[in-house]
């Protein structure tokens, strides 16, 4: 296709579309003549790629090359690629040696501790922030938020496509990530209006507006 | 206890507490003397709060004063009080009069839909942005994740210090949210990483650095 369809197809603006490929977040398309060149699904799925990760999870273009750049070469080490992949989305956390309050957290969960894992730091300042607003998490809140959430990642991982090449799984990760925390967030205040309507009875019905 | 004593405590500058007095946001001490008042825990209570939405929410004051007005004179129907409080909370997503990915969705799950509910219109936008990414989200995938996070809200909504009455109750959905919505994105990265380490075998031990 020509640069203009693929501006109508991704919906990216033709000024946006050549900066990427000046940038080389873009590969170039397929020379098709001395002035024009010829674009495919790969260059539309990469603008795909690209979007989701400006828009949708708000990354700076920095970001976005260090992840476009794991996904196109790969860590040998699939698990390490998907750690570094998943660790340059936000929120952006200063890892320190040692975070105790995760160490713990973890620890009881029955999960790995690696401090440098960027999530860890991560949980450290929810789990710190909680405690100094006086709504420090207890065991049992852990014990439940971990064993729904190793359901819902379980049936993640499952579903990475290994089969189709470490980038693909790297993709798969970090935009998976980037894409459901939102879904998930909301889903979750949606289960309380659920769950309060039920507790609270006939005063929840929503009013007719 | 006196005002430094209020800023120790808290660890709010003198400043920050005096333009909360002033605004309304905190109330009065009681008058010690011509020059002086004293304040007690109901004060620090109320500067934690301020500073859980201010600092970790990372709210606008606007929204934090409207989430303590909320809190101050509650809806005596708790269950729209609840929703108006979680819906001062960000994401900010303009509702609009239907939400036809939602609608399908929560339909699916057997959920409360009102479109108005602020949460629908935060569901509507991430589902579209999956969508439009090419990583629509499957029926499988909203069944288990609906299902997972509506035992945490379960758990959540039974732990609402009902008998408290509706202010703390108000408190409690505001401030949970608010301060566990970070604990529980944290929690699933890491069971995605746990998870991954359990899948991928012998590669997955966290290298010592």
């Amino acid at each position: 296709m020509r640069i203009s369809e693929l501006v109508a197809e991704s919906g990216i603006p033709l000024p946006t579309v050549k900066y990427y490929l000046r940038e080389g977040l873009l590969h170039p398309g397929v020379a098709a003549g001395s002035r024009r060149a010829s674009y495919d699904r790969s260059h539309l799925h990469r603008l795909r790629v690209i979007k989701a990760l400006t828009e949708t999870a708000a990354l700076p273009l920095t970001k976005v090359k260090v992840i476009l750049e794991l996904i196109d070469h790969p860590d040998p080490d699939l698990f390490r690629a998907l750690g570094t992949a998943v660790g340059a989305l936000p929120p952006y956390v200063e890892p320190v040696d040692d975070h105790p309050r995760a160490r713990e957290v973890l620890g009881r969960l029955g999960q790995v501790y690696d401090p440098h894992y960027p999530a860890v730091a991560q949980l450290e300042q929810a789990l710190s922030a909680a405690e100094q607003a006086g709504l420090a998490i207890s065991a049992d809140r852990i014990d439940l938020y971990g064993a729904a959430l190793r359901q819902v990642a379980a049936y993640d991982v499952a579903r990475m496509p290994e089969a189709d090449g470490a980038s693909a799984s790297i993709e798969y990760a970090v935009l998976g990530t980037a894409l459901y925390e939102p879904v998930l967030l909301a889903l979750w205040r949606l289960a309380h209006q659920h769950v309060a309507a039920e507790q609270l009875g006939a005063n929840a019905v929503p009013p007719a507006r």
